[in-house]
């Protein structure tokens, strides 16, 4: 058995990591730990939980686990990621601090130092699709984004086929469950329900230089990207419309045959021509799904995520099986179904 | 006191206009019809709404009245519109009959002949702010569709100083009023609650050919539009968020001063650098808010409007109040207050 | 014109409550306070209000206004009452400060000492329908709690005659504008929404003493209550069904007839036999309607009201309309229609 | 292996029960049937669906399968089931068909005649914690409602101990999918968001005769019982807030012991003293829960329940392994967990 811990267990993406692991067939999960309610339960704080002892992170006992997940806020994470490592465990960091390989640039972003520079390089980053290679024995694993997630596994086989003939439009909208659970004002029911609002849009958002970063791992020239993230009324989930623009004529068929690269993938789908992705299509799963359509000489592409779980919790759990050497959905393919339901519209 | 009449008064758009009509200080509202609930009153079906008498069509005293509201499908709406102008009433169509002035054009898009070709060229085209001149005294006004309202009103002033470089993108997202009042499996609660979901995108929708049209006239090489709708789990509001490629390096001060133009408009505002349109700006009112953001050589304009109101019912009345020649703010100033309301956020 | 000022404006009473004065034809309103924003304009917190300047409560001119509207937490409001009367001001609390009669009673439930015992006599119980006697020329009025009012007013008629023979229950829920603006965890949306939950059921809730007061003022042998509120995932609206016991047969008719009383009433509405009560048929509006249904020996009322106006703000203008000798209607019966509807449903 | 087959695979039910079947480790999925949509997949109905064939039920291989689900309607079930009896299989039966023993009460309240009167005595009422001796080896099964599950379950200890001293009063919150999945304008999402009604209150709703029939199984005084349905607008999840008038002076401690016989349930859990029953609880799993609340010789119960789960699919699939003898939690227990979560409120 794998022995896991989770450093933050009581925000949104650390409990849905404990949803994930409590249920995964090769793991114990050994600690769960939160600032703000050690010496809870667990399910005092979610009613449906699991009766978990809540520990302050500090009391957190890093030389008896294979491997440590990170729910904590950027800063924070990357000095328990030191010390967790100098323990002696692997670790899933799902903040921002390891993502972004370029010290400079994450300063500049995070407006901070970085707080441990000398593991950036090590740091593998985890769209776990297209790091097989990297991700086997891996130490450090910096969990993508789930914005980046969306549009990163949209874009990913047009980038290296060298599709992209200008700037990338990526307008993604995400359920409130994104903002974290700390009640705020903009995340008050009353002000979110019936409301849709987008917020940091242009180039301005932390996880537009994530998305930069990662079109340069499979392009030489890369496009600019332009990002809108916008807040949905829904508690979960992730769509993104991404508009690509196309230099030479290309046909529908060619630009689907590009993502055959996917085909043999258990948690990434093209959908049939035709189709569209909706949060219907992924959520409470570890998919991503993702729908194409050419509009004369721009593509749109369709990006859907739950952003709890392939965002975030669910494919940090596909990455420590990678690590590990297990099966690389262990714990994720027996996955909650949705609970809704959409037929496609048929509307003009 | 004008002498009004709705045909369809028991659609959403309908019954959003028996609201405005009931309390207009100077109209009289005379009838409203419904095929499917002729012989109810009003408040069998909303039980807000105050108990008026429902006809059927055929029965409308069209000689009776100043003027009709159309809220009919396409197809059916010119016919009527015909009988109304042939009775001597001014008619005021939210369909979609005469709002494009090609007959082919219409016929390519809409499947079926025109029902009443002779009467396109006589039609004004409603985008109030931008009808002034043709719409006193017009005999048929073309009520804009919702989603064209909230892309050219944001749009125009661009369009006029001819910034546009390239393919415009807009992405919109519509509440789900928008979709009408008859039961549908995609109007489901069940299947919209938690769901997010584009339609119809890319160069397929029926508004694309009447804002493309909206480019001609105010453009001599008009740009071209990806338009991709989405539906919202809300049950009103649209918000576009729209991409502008510029051609040369514009500042956001030199972009915002073309929208001075809409600086006397009581119901359309430019909102401050920096602020995003929202549907908290705008539901339950007329009005419609644009957000402008530059990022590099893109324009990412937001727009916001009432789908039921500024998007159709509320801008009737304004073109009714344009061509009867009274105060334009009639009935719409006193709008309800939205219901709602969200700080700006401060997210990255 | 009335001269009225609102201490405490940006909470979601206080907001309501500027949309109704800023449009009342007889009201001026002349300072908004905020302890939170003070130095910001209402705008920057609600983006479709207007930009009205908000004052620090210390600063607010009580002599230049003829009335002032409290919104303040109880035990807070009292000494500001106190201050404003001082000023020559007439005061409408509406928070529980001068609801509760009877100091002990205050003391027992709101654990803490009655901040103005002295006024307590004087203050008027403004549930408007009955103390219409009371309220002309009142100084200080207590606008009643949000769910007594929707249980009072459908209790009264029965009470007056005698009706009850024995507990009543009433089994309320309200939408999440009642648990105010402050965001706490409970008011997250993700925590809402798809959630419905009871809280503070049995004899326990702080409206329970008022409700029971009620009964007294009505009845020498009052029935005792069991109050069960729950929260619903709607911004706005309060539905209580309520359940009588009956001590001898009575026809459904007869019991009807009791409710004659409100025949003439603008803002209490008893719906025809077989309709009941919902949030659709009051949301945005000053009304209360009741749906009466004999099952047996039990009586089952159903009362709605919006929380925000008839429950609060609304009520609070009709209060100051009757204090004041103006049209007891003026500034709300325009108020907007709801923006939703519902066919009622034949389900079995 | 189990082989099993369903009848009526593309309602909430069927496809809910598609979902556990699906993934219950003992079971092969043998048939889904479709009146509507034979010929299609299931995927092309709900997206994230596995791609099942659709059948007419009239192609449906009774013979072939040891178990058939019905998810059909009344009247439709019963003949059904009767020929799924003559092919050798089992029937679990999620109509009304064979919940009321009784021939003249079923036809009073389905105003019908019963379609299969000679297997009324056979058929077991599966409230599985209650039908443990009956239903091993049963041939038919009857699988309760949602409502009277949610009430049953939290009454019957009481029935048995002989507590409830008078009426009973049952007031219960549905999700829309209750309403079932044939679009209706009482299930548009235009009118369910936002609102909250009752329907169908007091001793007419056709689940009271089911529940009065409960309460005479294990009473030989039956209480009476008003019971008042509302609709909820959330997709799924019931809660009953049940007020029982008790005799004489009872302790709460007492009237908790009494469910002691709950302690050892995989599927039923008494809340500690203080908490209250919410769907937050209880959705997307197989649990009941239950709060118990005593106020003065008033006992509140609230009991909550994922209507279709423990209301519906997940009962049968509990019925169904009682019946052939497996574990009675297999396939149930590994379900998904909540996807959202409510702190407790500390609300006054």
């Amino acid at each position: 058995m794998i022995r896991a811990g989770i450093i933050g267990a009581t925000g949104y993406t650390g409990y849905e990591l404990v949803k994930l692991l409590h249920s995964h067939p090769f793991v114990e999960l050994l600690f769960t730990t939160s600032e703000s309610s050690a010496g809870l339960r667990l399910n005092q704080l979610y009613p449906a939980a699991p009766a978990l002892e809540l520990i302050a992170a500090d009391q957190a006992p890093f030389e008896d686990v294979d491997v440590v997940f990170l729910c904590l806020p950027h800063g924070v994470a990357a000095p328990t990621a030191v010390a967790a490592l100098e323990a002696g465990a692997r670790v899933i960091d799902l903040s921002a601090d390891f993502r972004i390989a370029d010290e400079e640039t994450y300063t500049s972003w995070y407006k901070t130092e970085h707080p441990a520079p000398a593991l950036l390089q090590e740091a593998v980053y985890g769209l776990t699709e297209f790091a097989r290679e990297q991700l086997p024995g891996a130490r450090l694993v910096a969990n993508p984004g789930c914005y980046p997630t969306s549009v990163l596994l949209a874009l990913q086989p047009l980038l290296q086929a060298n599709i992209p003939a200008g700037t990338i439009i990526a307008d993604s909208k995400s359920g409130v469950s994104g903002a974290g659970r700390a009640p705020k004002q903009h995340t008050h029911f009353v002000e979110v329900s019936g409301n849709f609002s987008p917020y940091s849009i242009g180039r301005v958002h932390r996880h537009l230089p994530e998305m930069e970063q990662g079109f340069r791992f499979w392009n030489d020239a890369p496009p600019k990207l332009i990002f809108s993230p916008h807040l949905l009324p829904v508690p979960r989930g992730i769509l993104s419309t991404i508009y690509v623009p196309l230099a030479e004529e290309w046909s529908e068929d060619e630009l689907r045959s590009l993502y055959s690269i996917y085909d043999d993938e258990p948690f990434v789908r093209l959908l049939p021509a035709g189709e569209l992705a909706t949060l219907a299509h992924v959520n409470y799963t570890n998919q991503c799904v993702i729908g194409l359509t050419l509009a004369g000489n721009t593509l749109v592409l369709t990006s859907a995520i739950d952003n709890l779980v392939k965002g975030a919790a669910g494919q940090a759990v596909q990455n420590m099986n990678v690590v590990l050497g297990i099966e690389e959905t262990a714990g994720l393919l027996s996955g909650p179904a949705p609970e809704f339901a959409m037929q496609q519209m048929d509307v003009a």
